[in-house]
């Protein structure tokens, strides 16, 4: 953290609640986690048609998108996965702050990252989905191949082969993707996110 | 810029049509650039509000704001200057793909940076708009205590003092607020919004 004693806070002039009244439902973040070929891509795009369908503002902070962009810079070691997280929750902090239903998927195997990432946003916004398939059936789904890739040497610590995936401690929602299909996970979340009150009935 | 051809881009289903039917405009990025004192904060505010009254989503990314989350690991050197606004313009140009009118606040010195966050926002939405008020003015509002702090030496390479402020060579609006006021100033962007069809007339 470098020294910023003067840089000071500007405050919007739009309130949550004005913005929440204008916008007809609160800011929040779905984070999904879980390994490569989980789901999450899939899940997060029919999430996103389906708060449009709502008629609320949703948006996909992708993994690969980002790392095109905002951190092209950073490659795969722990410690750049790390700065991968911390920036993403700072970026989903503020579009939540901004109003949207924001849809993080990205696989984020460490704890301590998405705890992070919680704090950053605010425990009340924030919901840990956890795409719960074992490696078995992400590595035979193998959607962009990378799976074979990483068996076969041409990638290093790729998480579940010879990086870990740290499960969820405590997330707000456990989906089994080899048992249910897409449709089922939408539901689930859009429930969830009814009974925080993020979006109404 | 680190290799990344195991990284493919994830496409939304939901097209940038779509979100502006939903939304009602248009996704942009609204660039206030000038020295500190130029009246950046104030006008975000006062435009943020005034989208708002007409019933669009607008969200401000404030220099001093974005250095307490995303951007705290950075300080004042060049290279870290530069990088802050290269962070900034990814997110902002997130935030314009998102459908909002992004609102950013930056004494963003560099024409390099700014022309860089242009490309990433694209130019069909992105506004640069030059705070142009003389130092001496500025100086005088001095609504933080900087330039003070920066003449007797507490702050070193201070924009404007021993830093130097590049003049954007081309923005799509310049004004002068040492002889307009805020109301101006907001209703001149929010005309420049309406003539590019950001927002609907």
């Amino acid at each position: 953290m470098v020294e910023s004693k003067n840089i000071v806070w500007s405050q919007s002039n739009i309130s949550p609640e004005k913005r929440e009244n204008l916008l007809g439902n609160k800011g929040a973040v779905v984070w999904l986690t879980g390994l490569s070929g989980s789901g999450k891509s899939t899940i997060a795009k029919a999430l996103e048609e389906q708060v449009f369908k709502i008629g609320c503002n949703a948006y996909i902070l992708d993994g690969d998108n980002v790392r095109h962009s905002l951190n092209a810079d950073l490659g795969f070691s722990d410690e750049d996965r790390e700065e991968n997280i911390r920036r993403v929750g700072a970026v989903a902090a503020l579009f939540a702050d901004a109003g949207i239903i924001t849809i993080v998927s990205f696989i984020s195997p460490f704890e301590i990252g998405r705890q992070r990432a919680r704090q950053l946003v605010g425990q009340d916004r924030f919901f840990e989905v956890f795409l719960d398939v074992p490696l078995k059936v992400c590595e035979k789904r193998d959607p962009k191949g990378l799976y074979r890739k990483a068996r076969d040497g041409q990638i290093a610590k790729f998480t579940g082969i010879d990086s870990p995936y740290e499960q969820p401690s405590n997330p707000e929602l456990i989906i089994n993707t080899a048992e249910n299909n897409v449709d089922y996970a939408v539901a689930e979340i859009i429930n969830m996110l009814k009974n925080a009150e993020i979006i109404k009935e």
